[in-house]
């Protein structure tokens, strides 16, 4: 299933004692329906208040329901934040996770002395920005590296090296957005790169130190976290279906 | 000011006895900042649940307070789905209605089986439609006519005379948005014009009935009066100013 939320509300994707998840009531949904007791898998967690265009999943079922017409009726219950947007049956040895090859995020800026009513709410409000030097220093973060220094702390991962295959802004009107595409992302990394080229834009960091900064594996010279509110999973791709 | 707004909470721009509207709301903030119980005046009225990127009012006050510290004292104590985006100090004869020339609105749909949780709340869902006999639908629409056949009952108005200057569908992936700019707007005129180009685009109302249906003057004629929740008042250009 390709699955869009707006992450406002939830803890997060991932089940937990606290606090409502993207998963736990998807499971609830399709059991409401077909009264089997799914797990659905998706292609990774997304953070609390985090939201998604195209966030994978796959689960197990024996329904005779077909897809589509199962994807109307959980539609129907589900909260009206959270919706299926696509659905199809997939090989047994399709995993949302282990199949997935690349991930496309977005984090969201405007650029405006006074809040915006219609953007503040899954977009960072900022003041003018050096646009130019943020462009130079995306060019810094591409390719395969060590994210240490972009990985927030709490995190169990030990292999820290991930590759970017693409990195741009998009300009409309006062909004900027930061598109990154890779092959996994650490915890937090989109949100602290997304605040270290902030931070380039705000002249707080120079695009020359980017390079050291990564190499130094160190995260307290990256730049803040950013709130979870104007970063969206915009899609995850695999070599079959999507 | 330019004012953006989630109509979606609201019974309208309008204060009414019933409901919580989008002027009171501005005046209530005003007051509260300046202790002045100002009359907020808009350019024009909008429905419960329409929303709007650029709505423009005036109101006359004697604060010493700047007006870009007004607004963000005012933007403060907002519900997070109002907010001042401009304002300024204009002449005392520049009136938010009288002197308004243009208006823009857009209707937004999407195109879609399944429901799309992120579009849902302000846009339209639809199955496929012929895009092209919408294109040719709009053509018809341009100029000075009367619009007797696009207005709900229930208006008081005696002159259905208006002019639209240009109205056009855009299209990015599987969002279709028609945008409307005319000299003024009837009660419900866009959002029955909407319905009436989405029946063309469905097979039910021919393209070459359109003049036919303006001419007739006849409601019934026209297409159905399409949910306010799409609908967006994007912009009000002034001779000065804006």
């Amino acid at each position: 299933m390709k699955v869009c939320y707006d992450g406002l509300e939830y803890s997060g994707w991932q089940k937990q004692n606290n606090g409502v998840s993207i998963e736990e009531k998807l499971e609830e949904c399709i059991y409401a329906i077909t009264k089997e007791k799914v797990k659905v898998v998706g292609s990774g967690r997304t953070d609390a208040g985090v939201s998604a265009m195209g966030q994978v999943c796959h689960f197990d079922s024996d329904t005779k329901i077909r897809p589509l017409n199962l994807a109307k009726a959980v539609n129907n219950i589900l909260p009206s934040d959270i919706s299926i947007i696509e659905i199809m049956e997939v090989d047994e040895n399709f995993h949302a996770r282990f199949s997935a090859k690349k991930k496309y995020y977005r984090y969201s800026f405007y650029v405006s002395e006074l809040k915006n009513a219609l953007l503040d709410k899954n977009h960072l409000r900022i003041n003018r920005v050096d646009k130019k030097a943020m462009k130079q220093a995306i060019e810094q973060f591409k390719g395969k590296h060590s994210f240490k220094a972009f990985c927030s702390s709490g995190s169990q991962v030990k292999d820290f090296e991930r590759e970017i295959y693409d990195i741009f802004l998009e300009e409309k009107d006062n909004v900027i957005e930061l598109n990154i595409c890779g092959n996994g992302f650490l915890y937090n990394m989109v949100r602290i790169i997304a605040g270290t080229i902030l931070e380039v834009g705000q002249g707080k960091i120079k695009t020359e130190d980017i390079p050291k900064i990564i190499e130094k594996e160190d995260r307290n010279l990256a730049g803040k976290t950013l709130p979870a509110k104007a970063l969206t999973l915009v899609s995850v791709e695999y070599d079959k279906y999507l």
